[in-house]
């Protein structure tokens, strides 16, 4: 996977619009829908049981997030899932909160168990509570990506059988057997509220687009962690208010060709890994 | 209709500070609230079927919505509308998506089967979708003006009895009999979430305190497109982010004078038409 | 009370970052969450039944906001509140539009009844709406806080048994006995949607790391109000949406030394109140 071809997956999507079905928490609604428009997709979102089939088999992708979960919302989560997986749309999967409560976990393993989620995308602490409580995991919060976090995130595409992606300080992007890291990024993206939920829209616009879905989310992550150090390169001295907008800004104007020169990622070995 | 009339419904919305109701969708919520007031408008958002009726006879104006319409809310609107019929308060319908999905379509037309909407706003093909499968359009996407979509709108004004708002790259107003095209705006509007939501919202203020709506909707229309523009002279080269932010400043910083100034619009002769 | 304990309030803020839980309306939750983070507290939205008690009893706080309510959210709410009093973690609550419809007024009743609430944050007429209609106000709209006000808010105080801020263009925080009137802040403030949640929400974040809730008030409307002059200082002249994105700026920017420096405050001798 070379630089020039995670460029192209950005001209993709931007030549592509691909509509991108959020059914997604009520905190980060307007910020995801603005930042896929910036970027490039057709964002839309739609959560009645009346409709979510119909809106997610129209879709390029559909994006799961569970942030504000209520029985209602889930189900439509779940009518919309298999939807797409009857057409064989790719399905994103954001865990928010897994872990924090009951709820939230089993919500989490019955989305994971009833649908058949592409890619799953949260922060180590979310990712090991879908896996089971078994496994442990240390310097989560750090956003450590040791040795611990790769082999989690290898463990659980085994388990649940599909790419997951955990994100931290560095990002590990996996299916089980073939493994990347990407370090762009910035700190501030965690004073942003949504800046994760964001992100997992933005890899669903760009597996909307790219069925190889290693390639899409390794794309995605350069693309959004390199609009990040752009945006915060501009605003870091005026404050998180000012981030979140530039950041907006920079998703509509990382051109393909910053990808190229910007993008910081790696194959990690097999030799590296330890599951 | 002379640009002074225009300027002077502005001056009046900011003098009367007109209450607007809306039941609108969770990604608009904010942008909408915040654009009302930096217009001089009151905005009150209230969904509970327990409250609507009550809240809006209270309003000067009524905006319904159905972006990520739901039975609950659904129900809401058309107690609210009824309601607010009852008083002689004007109701605006943003039919968002009608056409998207059979669901949005028949809740479109029940709404307006059930309540007596005085303006209803959306792009082409949501008018289009509303008045049935059988009207033709034509360059929808691209938001062309031509004939067919002023035709269109005259069309669905005489079927459905309102003011019927179709917007796109020009502006076509009309109540079935005479017709207006509003040259304000920006490509810009495109890229930020809400931004025909809020522009409903904006009329439904404007129509709060004047009741011509021809008139109310021409004003607002004129309106929202110069701040448009000047938000994208001060931010175009910026992005997405910052232009949403610089509009809600302009809403508040165009005044009366810029509309006389600024305002293109004309009255379209009925050698023009043909329906 | 001197203004290097309320600065050491601000600093325990940002070591500690208080979970805040809060369940608020649908208009609010993006600004409140991204004021919560960029003040140095952890937000949280949860509103689901199914999990709001443990959610509230994981929390250094909890704030209730009634600005869209309905009956679902409202069970949720008192199910928290419940759990949260179990626990001893304070409850704030912020009753947004009591008195405008019978709903809202008898809500928030049943709220303060059902839950021991520690803070209710409103304006004056929200405050007088819970505890009876035979309470006169003068001047509420003005943002007046003479001595009307102030009584109300004793008065108040006492009625409820919990500290009640009333916001204006003053601030009065009462726990019945003592009071105190905070005059930092931002006429601007007004023409930001949720500009009084989030503040609800701040006051919770402070309360959540300081038991002497007179103090977390206090401190907390100082904090705001600079972080509000500070904003308008630097975009006034642009207009509400750079202020609404500068206010969020703030509350990150705002330094313990400038609340020594800027805060503006007194504690009201008892000769001055007439309850």
């Amino acid at each position: 996977m070379d630089k020039k071809v995670l460029s192209e997956t950005l001209q993709k999507v931007r030549e592509v619009n691909p509509l991108v079905h959020n059914i997604t928490n009520v905190v980060v609604t307007n910020f995801t829908a603005n930042g896929l428009l910036a970027l490039g997709a057709s964002p839309v979102m739609a959560y009645a049981a009346e409709e979510v089939k119909e809106m997610a088999q129209l879709a390029s992708s559909l994006v799961l997030n569970i942030g504000t979960l209520n029985p209602q919302t889930v189900e439509s989560m779940i009518l919309a899932g298999k939807a797409a997986n009857e057409k064989e749309i790719p399905v994103l999967f954001d865990p928010v909160g897994a872990g924090a409560t009951n709820y939230r976990t089993a919500t989490a393993r019955k989305i994971m168990n009833e649908v058949k989620v592409s890619i799953v995308r949260g922060n180590a602490a979310e990712i090991a509570n879908i896996v089971g409580e078994n496994w442990k995991i240390k310097g989560v919060d750090a956003g450590d990506t040791s040795g611990d976090v790769v082999n989690l995130a290898i463990k659980a595409a085994q388990i649940l059988n599909c790419v997951v992606v955990i994100t931290g300080k560095d990002d590990v992007i996996t299916d089980g057997t073939t493994t990347f890291l990407v370090s762009n990024g910035h700190q501030l993206l965690t004073k942003v509220t949504g800046a994760g939920c964001l992100l997992t829209s933005v890899i669903g616009a760009f597996a909307g687009v790219e069925k190889d879905l290693l390639l899409a989310s390794t794309a995605a992550l350069a693309f959004y962690g390199i609009a990040a150090e752009k945006a915060a390169n501009i605003t870091a001295k005026h404050g998180p208010g000012s981030f979140q907008i530039e950041l907006i800004n920079q998703l509509a104007m990382v051109t393909p060709e910053e990808i190229t020169q910007l993008a910081v990622y790696e194959k990690l070995q097999g030799a590296e890994l330890n599951v």
